[in-house]
């Protein structure tokens, strides 16, 4: 059963989900972040069918996500590293991880921890405003159209709302 | 067909994304977030089955994402809005949303932009190390074990490795 395509859909949000494209992804992210590297460590360590990581890791090779290098001449075999995609979606995993912790703890605590190396500290990652440096709350964000929105499957209503919505002078036009 | 259950993996990132469900959970998070409410509009503007909005809305209420409340009394009728896990959820999908937007932009541009209320400037958001408010890159961020480390199903081999792993003396230990 092939899931709905979000390919199509005017929102980013989607079609990143798209590239992403399914369950298994943020943990072979994690997986390839934490050091493994090797597809029968994949294997072991997620316990997936061969077919489905196969498939896995060659669409996460076209979205950028993933990349093979080869490990070993004769027989040649390789191995996987994370590209540039993919490790720009760390940091939003480590988000989703601490979210995870808030609100599917196991009962033995937080299994993993991370630590900053260029400060050296513990820390929970925190998504701040860039503009003025204060944490990000869903009550004090605002959406506003994009040059990109339209009405359509995946935003039939949502792309109208956003389209009619008029966008206010920001301070940053002035 | 009945994706492999994430539940029973010692990992916060699996049980999250067992707790988000599935690939429709961002985009009906995204939808309440924009102002949407009601069963009818979701199904318009998502164009998804009934029956799948229907069982997904039941779980994430259950999972504390999504709340339901009465707005009509004769016949009663019920719309939908987040709860506490839905709202701390969005800064995280504000942030794949730009992520979309760099790997994935419809060639029209940004469906989305951003406004930060507090200060009134439209902004990407950053995810930042709260310890010295240094944005955080994948190189940056290193993986130690937390007292729920465990080699199981979906963590069989970065569990055995974390757990191995000396937990060095961090400065903020002394």
């Amino acid at each position: 059963m092939k899931r709905t395509s979000f390919a199509g859909m005017q929102c980013s949000l989607a079609r990143g989900l798209e590239l992403i494209g399914d369950w298994w992804t943020p943990l072979i992210v994690r997986d390839l972040f934490l050091g493994l590297s090797r597809f029968e460590e994949l294997i072991e360590d997620l316990g997936l069918s061969r077919n489905l990581l196969s498939a896995r890791l060659r669409s996460l090779e076209k979205s950028g996500i993933v990349a093979r290098f080869p490990y070993q001449d004769r027989p040649r075999r390789y191995a996987y590293r994370l590209s540039s995609a993919g490790l720009e979606l760390v940091p939003i995993l480590v988000a989703l991880t601490a979210w995870g912790d808030r609100w599917a703890l196991p009962k033995e605590g937080s299994p993993i921890v991370f630590r900053h190396l260029d400060c050296g500290k513990t820390f929970t990652p925190a998504l701040i405003c860039p503009e003025c440096r204060e944490p990000l709350r869903a009550a004090s964000i605002e959406a506003l159209p994009g040059p990109g929105a339209r009405a359509r499957r995946g935003t039939r209503i949502v792309g109208r709302f956003l389209a009619h919505r008029p966008r206010r002078a920001l301070p940053q036009d002035r």
